[in-house]
């Protein structure tokens, strides 16, 4: 059984992501393939941090033109929704933008994720007495297959619908993707190589932070379900004061790992939140729109609900640790009269006065009510946006009304 | 006394609603109107479910030809203010969608539901001595009738507007309320009677779902008010440690009660003020378009009304319970010192540290500031939705009077 | 000392305005004017409760022949801004509407007063060692002072600006204030004096219903404000425990009233802050036109200011019980530890286990935070109306300019 | 070492800022240059208060200004977005505004402010074993140095702007800047020197106090930043209950300091955020027009990165009290048992039971998710805002396309 809780580790069911992780030079740590996570260093001066760079040199260096493009050209608000498929020049920025502070906070947090590793492997091998966490491994393994799958088509489904729209032109292509680029460099083949590259690293760390912090989530949710099944055993009954003692610390000790948790991803969470929020509005705003060919349809809503079912994932994850967290509630309230001692006095008072969730740099705690306050944003946001359109088709059909008039006379 | 504490038992008082809810293949469980709550018997494999399944297939074959229709004809945002007693297709589909939904969780409810049933009566039981709830029984009765009468009415008000629409005849009225069905299909006498029982199994479903919950809610918050007003006559008084001792574990076992009956309805909650929410915003917008025949005036003005008094009857009542459950603590604060001994003092932290109330998935908890919050929701959206239809009406002024500047050259 | 504490009591205190509202017919108790609050005694068959049962034919009598101009004349939310002083018949319908709901509360209060006013009375008994509450005699008639006067002088400017809108015609001035009534009822100087009395009667009863939940709740704050100042003097210091658990008991006394008196006024609040909710953005919206006559600015601005101060004064009165009722927590955490026994400890956790402050009907506590929440809510409806009211002007701007065309051709 | 705390003393660490204060006529207190705080004196007849008084007087006389030019010229809010960088009369008497209460709230400030002074220098006291707080006072001379050299050059680029919008004669320069005032009055060489004076003492009160209460706040947070440093040393290990005991003293006279200072300073902080709150909106909506200018473009992003830069800054300081304030719950959490007495306890109800933060007059706490809250408020604004643009602009397109119409005939 130690062998398999072994394989079941926190560390060990992170393995697979991570590794693909540093395919894309995200979290540049050593010994995430180890089995165990003592294995796990940090040094700025490596060469995956190296490697780390030169991409964040790389999506500076597009995000420059990109904004250069803006400045010269303009971007506000107004021009947002002329054009869909393709980059406006002020989206161009907020992605490279996001794709950045992306690469800078896993840097960030790759100097924390040895620490954090070894606290979490030291819970587990306290509390390995309540057993693996049972089809995590495999829960986990779906959610990254989904996931990164969906990415992928989006991704290819992007490239072909620009594919098609510059006529089936490879070159033409190449030259309209990357137009903020090419409007200032001329074109070669390797600069066109280099700027899919950027693109296609920026898309996938944005995804991938949705992806990490669902899994990362989804392990320490697993942590609290396990306790509280072994405090369900207990429901009701008589049991000794240890075993109140002994729940209370272990439940505190997953209090303390959310913590620790915390401080390394809640810039993640916040910025995940954040570009998901502001995607999402401007889609469904784009939705407005009516779309002519049937490949910028299929990329519009796969995209789309991709990005719905990718940020939905994701914050039912993250909210699931405090749903965890409060489980035990209910049986505290049960436990007999004669055993209700100090200690699970004590356990009860640390419940009611700590909200145990990640959170986003603590600017808003990571529940079910607060997803459905962001929803309820978005549906406001929305309505006010529908009716922004409605006014602009309107004021067309007035300036058309009137330019006729001239016309006939 | 106890058979009547049993006829006034939570089982025997919703008999009369179950069966109906049967009848309309709603809660397939065996064993509804048995005297006693252990008869009850769920089976996958059984006549009722197989009759929910029926019914089940009938509507998703309903829901297709909406989809069909919709995706055909469209049916945008825009679009969905131009008529409003004929269902237009997105309207159709999300009908039949909510309706959908409801069977499927009342299934899934009515898995549980033997469960729920033995832990209510055990404790009804266990409080029998607090005696029956007075008056549930006529409660539930006239909630329910006065609900189910008005459904019945909205209803044949809304055939009764459809046929006077399609010029008093049969066959064109039949055509006209499926015409997303006819659209595709030949015309058959059969086929017609099938969609129009679809429709009333549809819209039974639906006003049935809040009579449901306003029922159940109101037999949880009964107990709850037994138990306040067994404590009410201890207030400032000296009692033993045993009467806190036995209140506090009456409560908790209402607490877990409540816990349980969340865990079977807490969807149907979410899909209940979802689909009341969406209507309540479409029907205040409707109300702003002149209706040309009385019967089209009846028909929205009772309609309209019915939504409300059922979704306030409903709300009020899931509401019920959270405000019951808080009314012990007065009790509480006034225990004299000499006797406010341990198990006072766990009363009091559990009543704090919990809240109990039925809930909507977890999105949010079900009490009287929440619905506050849900009805300034819908002022918000409709102050923004008056104005969009102001601007809607000021443009087709403006293109008038261009329109008209044009015919007079 | 025992005098002064009686003419301070919360009966005496209340006294002069009780006995103003009974002349308004409202609050039908006897005993108002006795020297004791024992006198205080409620019978639904006497002379009170039928000058106030005449009171309220006479509303429902003006609201009828309202309601009927309403249904006939049309009242939509976009013809409200058409006018703004002369009352339109929505809003003469929700100002009757409001008045005999203001009448039918205080009745359903004045039931419960006699109750309320014993409670109150044991607890100053009770709690007379901590003196009279200073200067509040002075601040209720001061608050009762400038609300009855700007009410007055807020009537007799309205009633100004009808008169010089009629023409300066006196006839014409009252067929003009009460046209809906008139419209269907030949004129009569007593029906004419006796729409004016109605009028008049409806105004009072409005604001009086902010001014008494002002002075009550000024009372009861009052009290908090004594046992906070007595609690004060015991800051840090080393008392026995029996002074703590008197404080204890003197609070929860303070706590059970204001739980009495919420049942008593909780849906005098709701009422109160619809009312001065609905009304403000009325006004807030109305001051986006201009407004031709001196008359008609002066009415308007000091209308509008009126109903603000009243509001302000109210909420923050209101919101003062709350506020008093936290104080006594820093007394408390200063507690050196050798005093701190179970009675500061059963104190501090019940201050923190129960919100003490008025509601309405418990669907919001008034607290400051909810009144910035408030405040919130009227600027954003602000917003949204300034923007409709803004392309109102510009859809006339538009409409203008495209039927000049016409004229110009 | 006790000459390093002296030096790092609350006290001590504002000195410099508060002298600044002082030649702007905030902060009227003797003795704020003293090595001690026990030298603090407040008089209401001091040449201090006297300079104050004049200043408020010079500021009253220049509202007055502005108010009777806002009342001749009218000034809604439909005129505000008209000119970008002159002073609308509508924001002027704004500014005045904002002016004069700063000025007043410092003077009812530092009637308070000696003893501030002397119950801080008693927590220091106390608390010495815990050493300076490290890098305090950099930091404050770090922020007040940012963020004064920044209102320096923001209000250099406005006169400068004005200058070349006055074509560079500086006569008009004068002239325009103040044309409220020249407009009544005559134009002499001190009047505009006396204008421009007042101009820059608002400008300054107005930066100031987001500074101030930034620093005051950084050194509150310090405090309890050393207590939890003290706090952590202790975590999970065996220590006397005496440790609680005082660890929970220290920790109540920091929560009493924290009430002293809300006391002192809750309408400043309402009206920083009510001001920073109203000003962003406006930059916001003003950011929407094109500005021709290089030196027009070149002030407005300065003056609103500057606005934006020092309200988050402000904020986060004062939010940074109450994050601050709960770090030791985790240090609670993992007491072993043995030592977990009534004293830890204690610690942990009262750390549940209050919230320590600085509040605005109590309408809300600055916490973090407060700050959320308000910058989503500030979001929702400004796209309805975004459409009310919109609208102007299509108002405008419409009326010449159908001016043009006319013209064309």
């Amino acid at each position: 059984m130690g062998t398999r809780a072994e394989s079941n580790s926190f560390h060990r069911t992170l393995a697979y992501i991570t590794v693909l992780a540093q395919c894309f030079a995200l979290l540049p740590v050593r010994g995430i393939a180890a089995p165990d996570a003592e294995a796990l260093r940090f040094r700025w001066l490596s060469l995956r941090v190296a490697y780390t760079a030169a991409v964040l040199l790389a999506l500076l260096f597009m995000a420059f033109f990109c904004a250069r493009h803006l400045l010269e050209e303009g971007g506000s608000f107004q021009d947002a929704h002329s054009h869909c498929i393709i980059f406006l020049p002020s989206e161009c920025v907020i992605f490279y933008g996001i794709a950045i502070a992306t690469y800078v906070l896993f840097v960030r947090m790759a100097a924390r994720w040895p620490d954090l590793g070894a606290q979490w492997r030291a819970v587990e091998h306290a509390q390995r007495c309540y057993g693996p966490a049972k089809r995590l491994r495999l829960r986990v393994l779906c959610v990254a297959g989904v996931l990164l799958a969906g990415a992928l088509v989006e991704h290819l489904l992007n490239e072909f619908s620009n594919f098609q729209a510059a006529g089936g032109s490879f070159r033409c292509y190449l030259l309209r993707s990357h137009r903020h680029l090419f409007h200032y460099v001329a074109f070669t083949p390797l600069l066109a190589a280099f700027a899919t590259a950027a693109g296609a690293l920026a898309t996938f760390s944005w995804s991938f932070m949705d992806l990490f912090l669902a899994v990362v989530s989804m392990a320490l949710a697993a942590r609290f379900r396990l306790l509280n099944r072994h405090l369900l055993t207990a429901k009701g009954k008589y049991v000794p004061e240890a075993f109140w003692s002994q729940a209370r610390e272990h439940y505190a000790s997953l209090v303390a790992l959310t913590d620790s948790l915390n401080d390394c991803v809640s810039s993640l969470v916040l910025l995940s939140f954040g570009s998901n929020l502001y995607f999402i509005c401007l889609q469904l705003f784009n939705s407005l729109k009516s779309l002519q060919h049937w490949y910028e349809r299929l990329y519009f809503y796969w995209s789309f609900s991709f990005l719905l079912l990718r940020t939905v994932a994701m914050s039912l994850s993250v909210a699931e640790i405090y749903e965890e967290s409060r489980s035990p509630r209910s049986v505290l309230y049960a436990v007999p009269t004669p055993c209700y001692g100090a200690e699970a006095s004590r356990f009860l008072q640390m419940m009611c006065s700590c909200d145990v969730a990640l959170t986003g740099l603590n600017f808003f705690k990571v529940t079910r009510s607060m997803l459905l306050t962001m929803a309820g944003t978005i549906v406001t946001y929305e309505v006010v946006l529908v009716q922004f359109s409605h006014s602009d088709a309107q004021a067309h059909v007035t300036t058309t009304a009137s330019t006729t008039t001239e016309f006939l006379m």
